[in-house]
């Protein structure tokens, strides 16, 4: 049995014998697209299945904007997302809210899944009407780079709404993940126990007759046959790890466009493997961990997943095969859609040459100056070549 | 610069100063195979190069069950080795010997590269020929697992010859480094400094006149524009990670075979990467560092490359897809040759069943339960769940 399961039937026991427990955490999911949708449908499937610890009604936030007027009403009705997640059954236990206050107002846990160019207007809309003692998961992937410096969406999110937000990242694709195919993916939940910058007074408890919000708490709600969760307290290792790698794909799809073998592009993603750990521990100190780079899914694994299929690799791939630049093939793949890693790999660029860093990270460097046309791919073993 | 370099460039500059210098390495190739001769090719090159600490002349052993009775005058005729490395040109300063008495009788550094079945003969008829104060390198893959233990193929030269044995390792393959593709690989070296059970009175010590045999000495023997070595201390990881990793290539295989796709594949090697370190830490101690296995191209790297194009992995997916038993798909892929990865799933099963420890390492004991018919592949997901 897991420890999870294992906390859960004490708690369920606990309550019992205390004559207490009719407080129950509400979960609401903001945001319905292909990934909010496929997370929705887990934790809908497994606050049902917990009845002693969640209501059993998940809400679920669709946008106005999210181009089918009544869209919710559809979700209710059939309970599928013909738009997003076409195909896959929702819970009949989901459902769809068009009102941001109508959706958060109970949550006592909040799921963000939304475009991260949403995340400020979205907060805005939603600030006074959350519960001040709400915990909140970012599932939003990456990070935001400024030339001043790297914030996390998870960070963005609680100092808008007052609230402790942890993150989730893992080598998921939404539609696999809704189609039940086995994949993992990592939590980071680390609230702090006393006063902060962001919560100069601390955060407001949850209130005692809710069972705690804790990993194994969180482990319940997302954990499945087929998704298989792990829980951390590296809240900036997680959410890093889904931004750099699409650095790091880049570089791997340079070494397939050469065709330099499984062994070069190998040594290019264990290089820039390390080239995301040391950014994460450089500009976020301790409790950026290592592990959370090497060994979770957030890290190695999504890595893995984006040097073998992603979007980035292949157009850097396509690039070097066809000697057109980027954004020409980017124009001819995408169907309007812009390239992530390319967009980080200018940001982190100008943000390390601001701090003066760029040859302390050879991989990321070599990157951005090959995408600038500064130098060309063939040079890439010289450029990360170290003593 | 790199420090290996300035290392030897002080070196040069003390030798000077103190009128010494005279005593170079030499260095000799145990083993002409298609890894032995690119292995020989590097060396010899970095020899010649670097002839302040070298001898310039490298001798490389070539068996006299090597298939081809003149291939010993045929290597030093045309500098190359056509029947295991055709077409690639061998520096003219490797010399050909078909006498293990006249290879090792004067080198310092012996580099042990030859199939692993025949190295406790080659030991039995090198011992009493070889330097006392010789150093030595194993770039044989794996490790010899038996019902009662793990041995390591340096630790088995190093005893029979009494001298001092590391070990190269990495996500190298022969033909691609022969033509100078860019990969990357791990050396680990660390001599005990005083005695030990192998070694009751101590190393005999290298004599003062001869450069020191360290880290930067290795890296300058065997690292190359394309070539790039990191070495480290962990001799055990080092060869585990060659091992162990095509038990997991074999787990991948299998996922694959199911068309899981490539979040499921990484989900498997992730979980495979850990259960290979909690193997080198379980059963050799400390000395065995987790960063040997998540960080190094002899770990992450190298499993990386096993997983995407090995014939191990081909092998288990062709089993899934066809639904033949490996074994037969062995003998209708691999002409005659055994899968790597099969056998060592079954020695690891057999060792960790005598310790009672088959449930520490689930997926491991997974694959060998899939080879066995014991379970079935669309169990892993299940079968590697934890807390």
């Amino acid at each position: 049995m897991s420890s999870s399961t294992t906390a859960i039937r004490r708690l369920k026991l606990l309550n019992r014998t205390l004559g207490i427990g009719s407080m129950k955490h509400r979960v609401t999911v903001i945001g319905s697209g292909n990934w909010g949708s496929a997370i929705a449908k887990i934790v809908a499937e497994n606050a049902k299945g917990n009845p002693d610890v969640f209501h059993e009604e998940v809400k679920m936030f669709v946008s106005k904007h999210s181009g089918s007027r009544n869209l919710t009403s559809i979700i209710n009705t059939i309970h599928e997302n013909p738009k997003y997640l076409p195909g896959i059954a929702l819970p009949p236990n989901l459902f769809a809210t068009p009102s941001l206050p109508d959706a958060v107002s109970e949550a006592s846990i909040l799921i963000f899944n939304v475009p991260h160019q949403f995340v400020s207007n979205i907060c805005r809309q939603i600030n006074g009407s959350c519960l001040p003692y709400a915990r909140a998961i970012s599932c939003i992937k990456g990070v935001d780079v400024s030339p001043d410096g790297v914030s996390l969406f998870s960070d963005t999110i609680g100092r808008k709404l007052g609230i402790y937000c942890g993150a989730l990242s893992g080598a998921n694709i939404a539609s696999e993940v809704a189609k039940e195919k086995f994949s993992e993916t990592t939590i980071a939940y680390a609230p702090p126990e006393g006063p902060t910058e962001d919560f100069p007074k601390g955060l407001t408890p949850v209130p005692e007759e809710l069972p705690t919000v804790d990993h194994a708490l969180l482990k319940t709600l997302f954990h499945t046959s087929y998704f298989h969760v792990r829980v951390v307290s590296d809240v900036a290792g997680v959410s890093l790890g889904g931004a750099l790698k699409n650095i790091v794909a880049l570089a791997a799809g340079f070494v397939d466009g050469l065709e330099w073998g499984d062994n070069a592009k190998a040594a290019v993603m264990r290089v820039g493997l390390l080239e995301m750990r040391k950014f994460g521990k450089m500009f976020f100190g301790k409790s950026c961990k290592s592990a959370t780079f090497t060994e979770e899914s957030c890290g190695v694994a999504d890595l893995i997943t984006s040097c073998n299929g992603g979007r980035n690799h292949k157009c850097a791939m396509l690039s070097v095969r066809t000697g057109k630049s980027i954004e020409t093939v980017e124009g001819e793949e995408l169907n309007g859609q812009k390239l992530q890693g390319t967009i980080t790999a200018r940001e982190v660029n100008v943000y390390l040459k601001n701090k003066g860093l760029e040859h302390e990270f050879p991989l990321f460097t070599a990157v951005y100056r090959i995408l600038n046309g500064e130098t060309n791919v063939e040079s890439l073993p010289q450029l990360i070549e170290t003593d």
